[in-house]
């Protein structure tokens, strides 16, 4: 292995780069707008441009660098460099990898950007020295990632550990993927957010104010934040039942509200889960790495 | 490897024991009856006394045996040899391997049976020469095993994979777990039955019921089929969107039907799947060795 790692996190608002020495030590970061509107080829030349930009900030000869990790926010056929869909760009089924291997001479390796996340959490952040994770990140959507034996689980073609997508209500609340039931349509900030509206007015415009209205003591914003809890509690207790992860560890704008969400959602999990009385669950943490975690995640890809 | 794999399927009602050679071919096979109600040294005297018999009865030495291999109806912490909980048999927190290891000379090898089955299926059956399959068993409950990279995928602590017991609807159906809206109380045979008997009358005793009336065209077994087959559709479909394996198994008693319900269940999958349509799901097809799958499972245990 080489002594430094670039990573890159390609969202729809910015490109974000950063270079990290094998101790997880940060020398570099850099974030440009994404200009998601461009054409593909002006968005991939920036993505090296600010990749490049980073590794003559740290001061190091991209010969040193171990190779060029990116996290997407899309699935990706990790054996054939297909991206599936990314929709923030309007990608669809694109040749990713063969788009950025001549921009940069490095190894390319892209991955989901949820699966970046998780595996730069259990590298560095929240489950730091641990094997088997699962992380969700409850944002806009519910992104996850699945660490297993120190390794990003992705199913057998490498398109898989879409958690948010699994079925928590059978024919349940329509989600943004446009099936019905999804995870993500109970688990997603954006899916508190829409029952906020109902419950508790127009005025709810994002996660915090559910939180804050709950912590001052607003009945209806307890019940509300109990009801997601539930959800949440729900949707881990599948996850446990199924991988018995060493760590369960939440992240994205939901997981801001802290303890008050997690203490009760650590509180419902032994119940909620198959045998989670007997044999105990594992802990439900906060990430704790930020915007950090895609990045390392994918500086550190193998 | 030795030349010869003996294996042990324990059950609420028989202990069947087998040998296979290298080729996955039975050379011999017994069955006697649990007597689940007895004391656990009759019973695990009984595991071992009808494992000797087929060794002698497929004329082999017992030192050209692999290991004893056994496949139990619980889940068991592969790593201390613990049992977790065998109702059939009323054992809670048994030190099971350390009961069987003085009984035979042979390396004990414990296993869920569900996990087993899968494995047999994965080796010699269904999914033959497939490193990445799930399978689910449909009887009284619903068992599930799942091969990831050619090894059994049991969770980080051996006690996970326990898919009947994942969410499909949450807050729903009473499971016999005592939970609310697990998988098993939407696809076991027993929910199956006990939709016909509210449906159809009381005289529907068994799934069988259920398909012959709706192979005869009787409209609310029709009915009745497809809802099962949506709720099968649904709990598959969590599987595909987390694991994408090559190919899903559906065992045990309700698989019976065939093609009458895995066309069904075939044809609902992509679109009940994230991205299905786009990327495609695998073919969910029949388990082909009955029984024998989770005596082979045993036996090449590793």
């Amino acid at each position: 292995m080489k002594a430094y790692h670039l990573g890159l996190d390609v969202g729809g608002t910015n490109l974000a780069a950063a270079v990290y020495d094998n101790d997880y030590k940060m020398l570099a970061h850099r974030s440009i707008p994404a200009g998601a509107d461009r054409n593909w080829q002006a968005i991939t030349g920036d993505m090296a441009a600010v990749s490049r930009s980073v590794i003559d900030e740290a001061g190091i000869s991209i010969d040193d660098v171990e190779c060029w990790g990116i996290g997407m926010p899309s699935c990706i056929d990790t054996r054939t460099g297909l991206l599936v869909n990314a929709h923030q760009f309007g990608w669809k089924n694109v040749p990713i990898r063969e788009w950025l291997e001549p921009l940069l001479p490095l190894p390319v390796r892209i991955e989901n950007d949820a699966n970046c996340a998780a595996y730069g959490e259990a590298l560095a952040g929240a489950a730091k020295g641990r094997a088997n994770v699962v992380m969700l990140t409850l944002g806009t959507g519910v992104g996850s990632g699945i660490i297993i034996d120190g390794h990003i689980f992705k199913g057998s073609d490498g398109m898989g550990a879409e958690i948010g997508h699994s079925t928590l209500v059978q024919g349940g609340r329509l989600c943004a993927c446009g099936r019905k039931g999804c995870l993500e349509a109970y688990c997603s900030a954006t899916a508190l957010i829409a029952r906020g509206k109902e419950v508790l007015g127009e005025a709810c415009t994002n996660a915090k104010y559910v939180f804050t209205l709950a912590k001052e003591g607003n009945s209806k914003a307890m019940d509300l934040i109990d009801e997601y809890a539930g959800h949440l509690a729900a949707g881990l207790s599948s996850i446990v039942t199924i991988f018995r992860p060493e760590v369960l560890i939440v992240g994205g704008g939901v997981a801001d509200a802290g303890d008050f969400l997690l203490d009760k959602v650590n509180a419902l999990l032994p119940e909620a889960t198959y045998n989670g009385v007997t044999i105990g669950v594992p802990p439900v943490v906060r990430a704790t790495l930020g915007n950090a975690a895609g990045l390392i995640g994918a500086a550190f890809l193998k």
